[in-house]
């Protein structure tokens, strides 16, 4: 089972290295986790027994003369889920938790991982493994040099190691004397032989025109343009990541969970396109559409995926230059190529370019919204008239939910897993409930849904909060005060090229203001039918400038441990803002159209601007989506929509705040007195 | 004479980095820069001849066997302003300008500099210079591997090259077969000969304990302390900024313009305290402060300034670690330590402590703002009464501000040169009059000062703009905005770590609306009796978070190229916020304390919070700095603050604007209808 690393890719700085405070599962006593200090050791039933295998681990690192072992817990394209045959952190350590790296040598066997993941660790891994609470690389070379003797070899497998995560243990090791060793045939792998489950070869098919922005042979000439005018003059660009590959030629498929890509590397040239995947996945028509019979500039050559290594090194042998994205290339690929004959950028041209969405692709991902839109208002509106009866839990919410997305046309399956979460659920960070251990929805707590859809036009990510009961002048406080800082970031105006990190302060004064705030990024890129967190956009320290036509979500939260959570996500588009003086300024176009719940919204929390904002948005919804819903002949939904999207006017304050402020300033216009 | 660089240290990324545009000097016809492509050359009277001097540079270079010679325009202290024997740069190309690097090869020169150098460039060099309209090491580089035969050599001063700068230079020639090579002898000195300007030597004098927030015994032991909790546990720390020697021990001296600073390094070891730094400068009375005369642990050891590469050399040799902040280290004592023996952080704990400032420290930065005020706002009145009759111009004003602040208690001079610029002139980026070359000003148009003071206190830095005529409505309008800027951020709560980039989008807001921006940072950190422009608190992305106690301008402003700049620039100190839910959030709490310009104000631009924030701060300098005008009997300038800072009170928009919300808002409170 894939894991989301919510709001990230784990390939970057991470939103989830944001401090959330580490709640724990309300369900697990003291017996639920393994004790080691006992004799017998404890071990509760959800332990796995790894002494067999790391035994076997143990004898393939003495074929190789290895005094440790590195096994992170990423796969080779540092894809956000993994593929369960790339799952080997799991499998050798029992500890299926989305964040840690292990490391075994002859004696010893350790875990690191983040604080969220430490119960679940002492639940699942039996006393062959060390659990280490900490992160990061210097803590792991630490341990290393204590344990391991001076010339001893750490073995690591080059396509799960990031060229920096390298760096960083090649640094940390310099002048220790042990030495990093890089093997390409992954140890776990050989040990786990044929209980490893197979690697997907479902079809890889090609999206209809309709559905794609431009043609492959368009992106491919665009690319080799930038190509020419780096001024570097690289004669080729190597993909890594398996968006860039699926968005060049417009091909999809569906070997990872929620993102519909295949296991590929594109090596393009000045005179040829590589594509590096299994030959036998591709129709004929497939085949035909690449163009795959010649070997012209543009024609794409299929060459077999384990064959990459291989045909960059050979590449690499004549007179060129390679232009990487080093955020994501593994050191596998980065070793073979001689440093001279690289060009490196954080993100290749074909993450920059598919960064900006060209029109075509703008309207594609806002028709997908709208869609979206339709499965959010029916679930809420089932849930409206079902919660109450108490017959409706997390699970089968989310499962409802996910049902509805499907029934819309074009649909391909959720873009991450459903975080459905009622009452102090969802103050967890990475909350999803199972089928085994939910919690019942009711009128007397909020509940918090996050979730979105893959369809051929679009991706999507929403998040609404809801209380169907009487929330407390609190919840209402905290509500609003996430809502005006989703509203205060998504109408700012900001000059062209201003990066994220930059403002992402506006959706979080009002929380400021008060005493509160959230532990989490504020926003992420969202692609057409690919990541639903793309980078490199976003309101992260490194995330790239905005610009026109790139999308990114905008949802700030709050949470309050052990009684509920709240965040309000939209997907907005980066637009041009019309200043009253000229200049090159931006600001948000939202695209998501669901309302807010009017039950948690304290009207005399918000400015004039922010009603006058909301309304405006209301009334776009109502415009987007209301035709939709009759067409669709769906009229409770759109007599709810309706109701929930009636212009919000001001109202008296609780305390004293903006109608006090009104009174003052009626006054002051009245004593007219500057 | 000094140049200074405004609002940033030279040594980290600059303020002055930003795009300001590049206005040329309104004077400057075609025949005042010189012509080498007409025979002979056209060389304007401003120009220098350097032909002898180029020519005795290439034989000394000769003599060490160098293809080329980096000449940077630092000392090796990265001090922003510089001493005249350390004009180097600007004396073997005569050029100048605060911003440059020269290169010089057996058969060219060339200079690499700023857009807003240019000209004065083509003023000031003779045709043995090229000038190279680029900065950073690559194009240098780019230059040199064409200019310099492989096997060539590179000679370069290593207390001239940053570490960052010494990599960056070696990282380029990597893999060239050009050789970087360090001589401690500076070729341009030896050149330079007798005609150099003699180093400074006057007294290095104790500051009153009156003026210190603590000993200098109290510091060591607190820098002894961070050394001894330091997971690397350093044995010593190196001090290579001025201001660090200074601040730790309570010294002071006038070596360089503007900062009270003298040549100096310190080696705090844990058993010693050795102080470099020509000892013949202290009187009997700070050599027994310090305690001199022994070598214990609380003892300074006095030692020559021109011998701390060899002692840290020295020192070196024994087991020991030693601390240094990378950003303002020279590569001469860099490359002195082995690397292993090293312990890096981006700033000292010196320089880190000193940003947050104890109690006392506080409340005499505070003290001497006040004082501050008192002569910023005699100049003010004294303009308001001289202007109309047409005698002032913007060196007079530049000089008589400067002799207000004198007549100051405890006033040490300027902190840095006066920016007295009426009109135009306003608006360009690094603009000071000379008695030559200035503005009359008129109320006809916009006055921006931008001045301090160094006192023994503290040092001050303030900018108001004023306007004595009838501003344009546009000319209003700028001025509210940038003022609502400044409004934003010293209001604004933020938890407590925040790091200034984060939050400074908040003073350009209000401009952003409306298509409106300014090209320069936001603020800087200020110090006690030390740098005006004090690293590392700011705004900027180098900077360090927030922290209580820390000191740092907040100054937005708004340039229109050819007509008028705006800038208001307070000083505020970092406090904790009150919030309405407990936690750790911090505010500011301005203590500049000169009203801003009524005249300028268009109050139906400021929300009802903007007023009353304004009025509170009015309120506060009536009350800290009236009683002292009061008791200056300085009563003009009592009456002028009293009418200064009345109360503000809303006004008629004149356009759709806060009155019109005000009755959509009130016609909404009527219809009461959510």
């Amino acid at each position: 089972m894939a894991r989301a690393h919510w709001g990230c890719c784990p390939w970057l700085v991470l939103l989830c290295a944001c401090a959330w405070g580490h709640p724990k599962p309300a369900d697990l006593g003291g017996q639920d986790v393994r004790n080691c200090s006992t004799n017998p050791p404890y071990l509760p039933v959800t332990v796995v027994n790894t002494t067999v295998s790391l035994t076997a681990l143990r004898q393939q690192m003495q074929t190789q003369n290895l005094s440790a072992y590195i096994i992170p817990d990423t796969d080779a394209h540092m894809n956000e889920y993994i593929g369960q045959h790339d799952e080997r952190h799991a499998w050798i350590t029992g500890f299926t938790g989305s964040a840690g790296t292990a490391v075994v040598t002859t004696k010893e066997a350790a875990v690191w991982t983040h604080s969220r993941y430490w119960t679940q660790a002492e639940r699942q891994m039996d006393c062959n493994w060390e659990l280490h609470k900490e992160v990061g690389t210097t803590p792991i070379v630490t341990w290393l040099l204590t344990e391991i003797p001076a010339g001893g070899c750490v073995g690591f497998d080059p396509f799960l190691l990031s060229i920096d995560t390298w760096e960083s243990y090649n640094l940390a090791l310099q002048g220790s004397n042990r030495q990093l060793v890089s093997i390409t045939t992954n140890l776990v792998d050989l040990v786990w032989g044929s209980e490893r489950p197979p690697v997907p070869n479902q079809p890889i098919y090609a999206l209809p025109e309709a559905f794609t922005g431009s043609t492959w042979q368009e992106k491919v000439s665009g690319v080799r343009s930038q190509m020419q005018k780096h001024q570097k003059a690289p004669t080729a660009v190597l993909l890594s990541a398996l968006e860039e590959t699926a968005w060049l030629f417009n091909l999809r498929a569906s070997d990872i969970p929620y993102n519909p890509f295949f296991y590929s590397y594109t090596l393009l040239t000045d005179s040829s396109i590589r594509l590096f995947a299994n030959k036998s996945r591709f129709s004929s028509e497939t085949l035909s559409y690449l163009n795959s019979s010649c070997t012209g500039p543009m024609c794409v050559q299929i060459e077999d995926y384990s064959q990459v290594r291989d045909s960059i090194q050979a590449y690499a042998l004549g007179d060129v230059r390679i232009w990487i994205g080093t955020s994501y290339t593994m050191y596998g690929i980065y070793e073979v190529i001689p440093k001279e004959k690289l060009v490196t950028d954080t993100y290749s041209p074909v993450m920059m370019t598919k960064a900006v969405k060209n029109s075509k692709e703008q309207a594609l991902l806002k028709a997908s919204h709208v869609r979206d839109a339709v499965a959010v208002i029916r679930y809420l509106v089932w849930l409206e008239k079902n919660v109450p009866k108490g017959t409706v839990d997390e699970f089968s919410g989310a499962e409802l939910v996910d049902k509805f997305r499907g029934e819309e046309q074009f649909s391909s399956g959720p873009s991450f897993e459903t975080i459905s979460a009622s009452g102090l659920n969802a103050a967890l960070a990475h909350y999803s409930p199972t089928k085994e251990l939910n919690r019942k929805l009711s009128s007397d707590e909020m509940y918090l849904l996050d979730s979105g859809g893959q369809y051929w036009d679009g991706t999507t990510d929403i998040t609404r909060t809801v209380h169907w009961g009487t929330p407390s002048a609190f919840q209402k406080e905290a509500y609003t005060r996430v809502l005006i800082g989703n509203i205060d970031l998504s109408r700012l105006i900001f000059p062209a090229a201003t990066s994220g990190r930059m403002v992402e302060a506006f959706a979080r004064r009002a929380l400021w203001d008060a005493g509160l705030n959230y532990g989490h990024g504020t926003g992420h890129g969202i692609g057409n039918f690919l990541c639903v967190h793309e980078w490199p956009v976003g309101f992260q320290s490194n995330n790239i400038a905005m610009a026109k036509g790139m999308f990114t979500s905008i949802e700030p939260g709050y949470y309050k441990d052990g009684e509920f959570g709240i965040r309000l996500e939209d997907v907005a588009l980066v637009v041009e803002a019309k200043t009253k003086y000229p200049g090159s300024y931006l600001t948000f176009e939202v695209v998501s159209f669901v309302p807010y719940d009017r039950n948690l919204i304290d009207v005399s929390l918000l400015s004039p601007e922010h009603l006058q904002y909301l309304n405006r948005y209301y009334q776009t919804i109502r415009e987007k989506v209301g035709p939709e819903l009759q067409r669709r002949q769906l009229l409770e939904e759109f007599k709810w929509l309706q109701q929930h999207t009636e212009p919000l006017a001001a109202r008296a304050p609780d305390t004293a705040s903006w109608a006090s402020v009104l009174v003052v300033s009626t006054l002051a216009i009245l004593s007219w007195s500057v």
